[in-house]
């Protein structure tokens, strides 16, 4: 860690993501509702991959993608999460440091290897994820110093992390080191599933140690039990922190207390794919929140960088894109 | 192998690609012509990457890209070329056993790594690529046996094998086992430095024992040592061979001494990414051919198959997509 402080650090699954095409009836064998996010063991992704056809890879994982379209936007950033020494691991790592992002967790070099996301796509668009933590499971308490994380004005969470063994504890630990620096704390609700796992521990979060709550309009109904969205946003109000939910081409509100924003999606002539909107649209908002934009402001930003997500394939939008944005 | 005959076995280099946006800075700065092919040894490619940006990861090299195009169509295909035992070999490897080709080499366990093609993309959508052959330079005239390429009804033979060690005498020794067994030898020309760099060696066959020879304007030009293509078109006229030529928005040509055949290339709408055009051009040219199609029909098909690889990211159209044109 450098001596200069960062805006932004991010604490999440280090996951290479395998991309592939597959028809419906695919996703039905696999028996998992489409659209969901499901956790496999090492010979389930083995057995899965065999029949699997061709893919792309790409670095990924939903709070790295943030902090890397940070880091492209020009804010300062570092990251923790685990991946192994092996090539999949050197990607992910490349991908982060050439983009000026602090990686602070040493390869792991046991026996699993990077933890890998295969992303099935239906012909509807629809992503369906199966996804083998590998490395990300080695994540633990004594990773989370004031040394990799203590420099951070924001601490961003990834829900996902408390599947871990030692998530929960590891997540902990960022709150506390956080809350004595002063600093904020953000979480990341991840989908609405790992929402429903893990809602005691969000929902206390997001009621205690948590500033910002940020989550799609599922991952808002799951975290209050509620039906609706406006049921979510009104009970986002009542809790007074700052909730950052997005809804699609529905746009996204921004309510902290009494104050609501609620700002447009952009115009998108085609879809090209939808991966990583959200991330990006985190990436931006919390970028012009970093720099004191009004939430208005910021929540522009966030729908320009969903916008750029949209319009291209993959889960980040080029560096060069979101730098004449930043 | 199996009993059964294959129509296509191709020998190649095995690549996998690591695609990335760049400014023309930075091709500037490389000093490499841009859109060539220039080959880099470990140490510049453990430079050239710590440079790169973000980078996505895919399956490629040339005539493996044909080789799983003419798998997805529905020919039975077998694939040559030099793999290490690491996790880009093993994507390499499921990427063509999982659409249907037949691997016939073991992944090498030596030190070299698979081998990486940097492909630099500018804005203007040119790329330009520098490649690190690592495994393939393992390929030697031992792997080539009639067990490995004996069944094939046509091999198809690519030219950047000739940068390698032993590659000449690969090639060598697949041209005679398919002359043995009466089978019909392909020669794609790669790109025309390749042509210009193993000139006495790619003459040579196109004059004697190529039934096919394949490439675009550039690389028949460097062929013939003439100044366009309308000279290139009559050297090939000339030789009497079938040469299948590739123009990119103008279309392609066929010749086999007095017949030609010209086809206009599809109007593409939105260009996308035209990287594996040509690779998928020459798989639905082969795929009619060795159906027994009239040349039209199967540059007719040959188009289809370039329109698709054009309409998206990456070299290889979505399998489902060729399928329903094969």
């Amino acid at each position: 860690m450098s001596d200069e402080p960062v805006a932004l650090v991010g604490i999440s699954n280090a996951i290479v993501d395998v991309l592939c095409h597959v028809e419906p009836a695919f996703i039905k064998d696999l028996d998992a509702p489409p659209g969901s996010m499901t956790l496999i063991d090492r010979d389930q992704a083995i057995a899965l991959y065999d029949k699997m056809g061709p893919s792309v890879e790409s670095a990924g994982g939903s709070v790295a993608n943030t902090v890397a379209c940070f880091a492209s936007l020009g804010g300062s950033a570092g990251y923790i999460g685990r991946v192994a020494d092996d090539q999949l691991g050197r990607i992910f790592d490349h991908d982060m440091t050439s983009i000026g992002v602090e990686t602070r967790l040493p390869p792991e070099t046991r026996d699993a290897p990077t933890a890998r996301c295969h992303v099935l796509i239906t012909p509807d668009g629809e992503r369906t994820m199966q996804t083998y933590l590998g490395a990300c499971v080695e994540i633990a308490s004594t990773d989370i110093t004031s040394n990799t994380c203590g420099d951070a004005r924001i601490v961003l969470l990834e829900g996902y992390v408390w599947d871990t063994p030692e998530g929960p504890q590891a997540m902990q630990q960022a709150v506390s080191i956080a809350k004595q620096a002063n600093h904020q704390v953000a979480l990341s609700l991840s989908d609405s599933f790992c929402v429903e796992r893990h809602h005691a521990a969000f929902h206390a979060l997001a009621s205690g140690d948590a500033d910002i709550i940020i989550g799609n309009e599922a991952e808002m109904t799951a975290l209050f039990g509620v039906q609706d969205f406006a049921a979510a946003s009104a009970a986002a109000q009542a809790n007074g922190g700052l909730f950052v939910m997005t809804r699609s081409e529905k746009g996204s509100v921004l309510v902290r207390g009494d104050e609501v924003v609620n700002q447009a999606a952009d115009r998108i002539e085609k879809v090209v794919d939808s991966t990583g909107a959200g991330d990006a649209y985190v990436a931006g908002f919390l970028y012009a929140y970093c720099r004191g934009d009004s939430l208005q402001a910021a929540a522009r930003l966030g729908t320009q960088c969903a916008a750029l997500a949209i319009q291209q394939v993959g889960a980040r939008p080029k560096p060069a894109d979101l730098a004449s944005l930043g």
